[in-house]
Formats: structure tokens, C-alpha cells, sequence
């Protein structure tokens, strides 16, 4: 599709779907598909029927063993490379713990590094991505997130389709996230912990965005948060539900699952990727649909560059 | 045993078995038993001696249906009429959450009401701790602990006889802590975690105890808390634990077994009962091992009255 076409499709597109960031708390039924196109294999990689049933259903997936140990070795070592080069020093892409030089988020790590970019380009993930999504897919956002061993801390519930829309100017919930585990994720360390089809509903949270939120939020989500009322009734419909694995287990969440995260209380850190692929046929509207100006492009990528399978071994 | 004789023996007892808060972190084996005597059932509702080993070696045990669902019901009842009356309003013994009027902490609740004190000296809780302990018990601490939903806060890893022997004089660690769930504990809601092993290692703990420590400690420790190294150390041995059980679950910990807990980011707040049983051969003596002076007797109670079990129904 051309740059031309995919404007087209996006003037249709510039309706506000998803209206958030009101007076008042709402929940909606989702309007968009959760699976795109017929869901057939598009790859090797694919998904089984079985497993894109149960995304469908319940808005995310746990896909244990798709990252052999020694590539999770390998790119271990490439983050400790990464850290300890001092590259990402006074870059916006880097954000440190409050009160030590350890980082907590490293942004965009496919642009300083092949590995993390072969990574962001595997057929394991993006053939599964690319079924969902039914359509060629670019990346939105990448981060790496590290919780500090004992008291790495905790992320309250929130959908990020949310802010994708309200800040970044996404009109269709037509995009999701890639989590890869790079240390085991279990019940000490702060897991995932998803709200099971919650996906199907969409809240549309109370309050204005204030100018620059993004800077605030990276600490503490205070706007696009929703309440313990809307907790309660999604959490009522679906329950929790843990996402645990051993270090190369592939997490994929559709973009509106209601998660978070508890503390890291276990004596070790934990480190996972985190890759958003938005369909190329969801690109940024002109302006974002609640928020006076787009958040950074570190935060909410515009190139739009379609991403292409590789085939890879990363160790 | 009369008040002579407990301070004869105490005599004996008053030499420093567990030396901490000094210059730095050291661990030591613990020179005390676990379980103290023989071991032999004491009442009809006394462990069997597989749950006996279970808690000698591990530290602690996880008895599921001690109390119906009906006797919860009316202990959570009871806590509500508490809380609604008014009566601890501005009382030492009501911890209230730092942004809200809603209780954290109660301290001592069976000194305000016939119920909890009832639970407090069961038949179902005192056999099995007096099969433990060896001999008669007092309580030395009562709590119910509150959760909050969504942001219920963590309690990073410690001993608490380390604080009970340095800020309040319990010359050896003959004593034990007794928590009742009155909601289910799980993942999601900050359960009880613990060191399996770790009560039979004594983390002597860095740094000099500073006055008033107790103020402060109810809202973060700083003091008596090990470093990551030590807990990586006692986690390397055993492992980590999660407790989770149902409404009416009863766990015994140790009073030396390294634990600690996540916070609460379910949509439902969590209430425990928290008793800690003390052996009458165990009383405090004269002055704080490790401070300036005793805590306040509503954290380390000073009436030593051994408890006489009682047979309830509390429902």
C-alpha cells in the first residue's frame, strides 16, 4: 500500500472510536476485531487454531520455549554490552532508577544494537503478529524493563491501547505487544498479571491529559487509569491471570488487555523486552485523539517502515 | 511456674544468644530448637507429625479449613462493627493508611472485642502451638493486617525475632506467629512469602537501632532488615514459598523465618489475622537486647498470662 492509500484509508479512519480522557468513566464494547483478516497461518511460525481461539477469547497468550536458553544468553550479554558501553548515557532512551545509576528502562534498544534489532525482526514473533494483525505490521514502541531485585516496583492496571489512542493518535485497536522473557517470571519477581477478556471492553477513562504527561507517567500513571470500580466489573467477567515462564517464553497481549505488575520482591532482577507492532494500516491520525500534542517519537514511533520476517539464531 | 522461678531462669537466659544491629551484616546458625520438647500432641487439635516435620524443617505450615467459612464471616463481621464503632478512633492501636480513614493496622483487637479474643486463645490455634513451643504461651502481639486494593502495599523481607529479641528482649526464639486468612490469599493480593529454611540462620543485622525506631518502622524498615546478599544467600538454600490458601486458613511461621510479602493489586482489599505466641519460659528481660529501650507494650505485650485454650465455635 502506498503512502497516498494509506491517507485515504486514514481520513475514514479519523473518527474517534475510542473517546477517553472525559468527564466521567465509561466502559464500552470494543468495536474493532480482535483477530484481523481469517487468521490463517501466514508462516511457519504461526499459531496453532487452538491458540488464536484462546487470544481471541482471552486477549493474550503464553507461548513457552519459542527462544532457545543460549539466545537468551546471548542477548543478555548484549544488554549488559549495551549498559556497560555508555552509549545511552544522557539519551532520552535511557531511564535510571530514581535513586541509583542502574537502569529501569532502556527505549528503542533495536536502534543501538543488530541483535535487538534481528530480535525485532524474527519470524518466531512476527509471523504470529502478522496472522493477528492481518496486515504487514511496523513497531510503535520497544523498551527493555528491568525490576530491580527486592523492591523493583510495581505497574498498576491499565490498557495501553488507551494511551496509544488518546496520546499517540491511533485510531483502531488493530495492534499489540510482544513481551520476551530474558529471566524467569514467576510469582516473586512481578510477573504479568492480565485481566482475561477485557480486551472486549474498552474504559474510557475520566480526566483531562495534562501537557507532558508522558514524563510523569513514566513513574506513575495518573491519567488513563481506570477505577476500581471498572477493575472490579472486567475483573468480575474474567478473573486474573498470571503470565509465568521460563526465560524465553514469548508473551503476545492484544493492545487492550487490562494488565499490570506486582513489586519484584525476589532477590534477583528481572529483565524482559517489550515490542509493540501497530498494523500499517493504523497509523497515527493527524492529531491525537486526547492530548493537546503526540507524545516523543521515542515513545510512539513514526516510522512506518513495514517490518520483514527474518529467520534467525540469535545465540 | 511462679514469677520467681520464670526470673530465676531468666537469669541464665539473659546472656545474648542472637547479637545484632552491630557494625555489620553477619549470619549465624541458629542455636535454638525449633521445636521445643518432645514434640507429642498436646490437645485434639495438635499436628500431626508429618505437619511437625513439615514446619521443623521449611519454618512454617499452611493448615487449609481450620475455621469455616461461617466463622469468618463472622470475624470479618466483627472487624466492620470495630472499625464502624468509632472506638480506636485516635488509639495507639489504629494504623490508618497514609492518604485515607481507612484502617491498615489494628493492634491488640482481642482487647476490644469478645470474639478475637476467643479466636486468640482457640483450642484449634493454642494445641498446635503449645505442641510446638513446649510449654505455656502468652501473646506478645496481635494484629489484623489490611490490604487495600490495587495499591496495597509490599513488606519488604525480614525476621521478625530479630526485632522481637532487639527492640523488645525475647532472650531466645521460642516463639511463633499465627496468621488467620479471612479473604483468600493469592498471588494477586500480596500473600505471605517466605525462606523455606531460613528460620534455622540468624541474619545479624547492620547498623545501630535509632530511637523512637518503632514510629518509623511501621511504615518502612529501615533497621533489622537484611541485605540483598543475605537474602540471596538463605534463598539459595531453600528457595522462595508462597502461602496462598482460602478463607479459614491458618499458617504457622517460625518467629525467625525470613518473609516478607508483595503488594496487593487485585480489586478487593485482604484481611489477615496476625497473633504471635510467645513461651512463658521466654519473657523479656531487663533491658532491650539492641536499643535504647522497650518498644511501646502495644507492640510487645507485657502481660505474660499463659492462655488456656478454649473450645469455640465462632460462628
Amino acid at each position: 500500500m502506498s503512502k497516498a492509500e494509506r491517507l485515504t484509508e486514514q481520513i475514514r479512519e479519523s473518527e474517534d472510536f475510542y473517546p477517553t480522557r472525559g468527564s466521567e468513566e465509561q466502559l464500552f464494547e470494543r468495536v474493532d476485531p480482535v483477530v484481523y483478516g481469517t487468521g490463517e497461518p501466514s508462516g511457519k511460525y504461526s499459531l496453532m487454531q487452538e491458540q488464536l481461539g484462546f487470544y481471541e477469547q482471552n486477549g493474550f497468550l503464553v507461548v513457552p520455549g519459542v527462544f532457545s536458553q543460549q539466545e537468551v544468553d546471548a542477548l543478555i550479554n548484549e544488554y549488559e554490552r549495551l549498559v556497560a558501553s555508555g552509549e545511552l548515557r544522557g539519551k532520552d532512551e535511557l531511564i535510571l532508577e530514581p535513586d541509583s545509576d542502574q537502569p529501569r528502562s532502556i527505549f528503542n534498544p533495536h536502534r543501538f544494537s543488530g541483535l535487538f534489532d534481528r530480535l525485532l525482526r524474527d519470524r518466531r514473533i512476527l509471523d504470529k503478529v502478522i496472522q493477528i494483525l492481518g496486515s504487514d505490521v511496523y513497531v510503535h514502541h520497544a523498551r527493555i524493563n528491568i525490576k530491580r531485585a527486592l523492591n523493583g516496583k510495581s505497574f498498576p492496571w491499565h490498557s495501553d491501547f488507551e494511551t496509544w489512542h488518546a496520546e499517540d493518535g491511533l485510531p483502531r485497536c488493530r495492534v499489540l505487544s510482544a513481551w520476551v522473557m530474558l529471566h524467569e517470571n514467576n510469582e516473586f519477581n512481578g510477573p504479568l498479571y492480565l485481566i482475561p477478556g477485557s480486551h472486549k471492553y474498552f474504559v474510557s477513562c475520566a480526566g483531562a491529559t495534562p501537557e507532558n504527561h508522558h514524563k510523569a507517567s513514566l513513574r506513575k500513571q495518573a491519567y488513563g487509569a481506570p477505577s476500581v470500580n471498572a477493575l472490579r466489573e472486567l475483573a468480575a467477567k474474567g478473573g486474573l491471570a498470571a503470565a509465568h515462564g521460563k526465560p524465553g517464553t514469548l508473551i503476545l497481549h492484544e493492545g487492550n488487555t487490562m494488565h499490570g505488575s506486582s513489586d519484584n520482591i525476589s532477590p534477583a532482577a528481572r529483565t524482559n523486552l517489550f515490542f509493540v507492532y501497530n498494523s500499517v494500516r493504523n497509523i497515527p491520525v493527524e492529531k491525537p485523539f486526547a492530548a493537546a500534542k503526540f507524545r516523543p517519537q521515542f515513545l510512539g514511533n513514526w516510522d512506518f517502515t513495514a517490518l520483514q520476517p527474518i529467520e534467525n539464531d540469535l545465540a
